[in-house]
């Protein structure tokens, strides 16, 4: 008998009528005689609206109180799913991040998986049970509750299927599969139907919202196949899996991210380290961070950008310049670093179509230009066809 | 040092900004030097809301589920409570049912209090933090999170008390204190400086909403004196605390229920105790049940009303006599059995006043009539005005 773990995302759960459709496809499966395991997220935007009711409290809140009041989101999607089974006359059972045994550091709003001791999992399985675990949250070894961060869910459901020695792991969302391209914008993009680790790490990491990078640094570290597949259709879905090395030649895909901000500043070096420290410990995040002697050019989300300058304030750093309502475009496949010829075919294009750059990244496998956000579609759509398809 | 123990229950957490007006309450306390307990309830309806998306998918919801749904209610309210509390500059810290060591049987819903291995609170009021604990909710010993049933914060706070043998045990609502009747149908209504254990439980039972009647029976059985009070002002409220028998002649109080349903049905003895055994199993809960033969007249809420009838159905019951829109008025304070002299004084008040009795039942201190909802208020003035005023 096969086990499965599946990971149902928000979107996918998003109300009473979803958590239903969601059921109805769970039995299906469940009747062809396959051990189920289920890692499910918080309906919709419960964890958004949690995050947001605590900043209306406070612009830092206490991060072990964050993991207690968003792990409250799991648990009711979780026990609404398990009705549903029940209803449809299945034995389910939900469990807490705790009860399943998922053993994590002590970084609160960050944790990292130590351990899943599954004992609880296996043994209602062995009953015929489905099994339903909160995604993204876990219990520390001093029984502190924890959650492993923005994306955790996936991670939850790699590490369960690592841990169970599952033969499959399925992570159900909103769209039919990885692309080459967003589908938003870019109506001809074509979905991958195997795709390496190695690529869907470049692509989780610059925009691609399918699934986490940390889930595939996993799945890579440890060798576990996932298949990305849509919760509203039946297609076969992209095949995450292997190694193999990237052609050289060719150009693989292109991501999109928005809501960015650039903030740049001056500052001595061992203040630097401080701000450094101060800004890990309030767990904002930096899309990328860059310095150049004194200088400092830091990427993130717009949400943290303004927290990030209140911080910088604080240091007594007054002249910051920040840029926001920035998108970030990436060309993913072949080595960019030392091919200058790329950069100015890039250059190029978008400059003869008046885009204005904002920055430009160039690293091993990947090459980023920052724009406006007004420019982003078009730039996507100048690069698919200048790039992808014309390396095909 | 003392230790107080404070509950605040829903509508004094309804929103962020009473989360915030609470905490700055609360810091007031705690500098006085107390070592302060927070019993928090979920924030306004949450609990209400929770339960009916669990009814939106069965009409029979697993109740292990149910508790696991429910209890995600108070990680809400006393996470940002913790983080207001932080945000004052006091160290706070918020406990589950479980992290506070809130043993109770495996009865999912309805679960009762076995012990209280308050070691990790005990240890944070040492190092000086202010201690929040989820109200409502526990673990059993075989680690399943369980919740106590309706007015199960009052109990928690009132367990805790006698656990942590603590100096004072106050409830917050919204209102000052426990009224001779409804203040909101009784405008002179008086506010108790002090009243005994039987006399709240008896105003409990029928419709007093300030406190649940098991938190006082448990109160009762340990000698736990309890202060209400209003969160909204610092009038001092009312000690619940003694014994002292009620003097023969007075009437003490009236309360008022509404929302309720006569069920009425005839059934062979052995069936009864199947139904019985299945509205339990089913956490229906009556108000008040009769069986004269095998004639049954339930007294339940109007929301369980309709699932009893459900379950009646099933069992081929068809001749069902149901009338909803009640409302239940109760007379406390002194023995009614035997004393037809009141029950005829109450009998030809009502009449006289075009009030139509459809039930009155009298017991040990309490007698109460079930009327139509528009008759509630009336019916409590004319009783207010004849029994408890000319009494006084």
């Amino acid at each position: 008998m096969s086990i499965i773990v599946k990971k149902f995302g928000g979107s996918s759960v998003k109300d009473i009528h979803r958590i239903k459709a969601i059921a109805r496809r769970i039995v299906k499966e469940y009747k062809k005689g396959d051990h189920i395991v289920i890692v499910i997220s918080a309906i919709g935007d419960t964890t958004d609206e949690l995050y947001s009711l605590a900043h209306q409290i406070t612009p830092f809140p206490s991060e072990r109180e964050m993991d207690m009041l968003l792990s409250a989101g799991e648990r009711i999607s979780m026990s609404l799913l398990s009705m549903a089974l029940n209803n449809f006359g299945f034995r389910a059972i939900s469990f807490t991040g705790s009860q399943s045994g998922i053993i994590t550091t002590n970084d609160h709003c960050n944790a990292k998986i130590k351990d899943i001791r599954a004992f609880r999992i296996k043994q209602e399985l062995d009953r015929g049970k489905i099994v339903i675990v909160a995604g993204f949250q876990g219990v520390s070894e001093n029984k502190e509750v924890t959650t492993l961060g923005r994306g955790g869910s996936d991670t939850t459901a790699v590490a369960l299927a690592c841990y169970l020695n599952a033969d499959k792991c399925q992570i159900f969302t909103d769209v039919d599969g990885v692309f080459n391209a967003n589908p938003d914008v870019i109506k001809k993009a074509k979905k991958f139907d195997k795709i390496n680790f190695q690529e869907m790490l470049i692509m989780a990491y610059s925009g691609a919202k399918i699934i986490h990078p940390r889930a595939v640094e996993f799945a890579q570290k440890y060798q576990i196949p996932i298949t990305i597949c849509s919760s509203f259709n039946n297609n076969p879905g992209t095949l995450i899996y292997g190694n193999d090395k990237m052609e050289e030649v060719k150009f693989k895909a292109i991501t999109d991210k928005q809501n960015l901000a650039i903030i740049k500043f001056s500052v001595k070096q061992a203040k630097l380290k401080h701000i450094l420290e101060l800004t890990n410990q309030k767990n904002l995040i930096f899309e990328s961070f860059q310095q150049l002697n004194n200088n400092v050019i830091i990427i993130t989300n717009e949400t943290d950008s303004e927290r990030i300058r209140h911080l910088l304030h604080d240091f007594n750093i007054s002249e910051i310049f920040t840029e926001s309502g920035l998108a970030e475009i990436t060309l993913i496949g072949k080595s960019f670093t030392q091919n200058f010829a790329i950069i100015n075919k890039l250059n190029s294009i978008l400059t003869k179509n008046n885009i204005n750059i904002k920055m430009l990244e160039s690293r091993k496998l990947a090459i980023s230009v920052f724009v406006n956000e007004k420019d982003k579609n078009k730039t996507v759509k100048l690069l698919y066809d200048n790039f992808i398809e014309l390396c095909e």
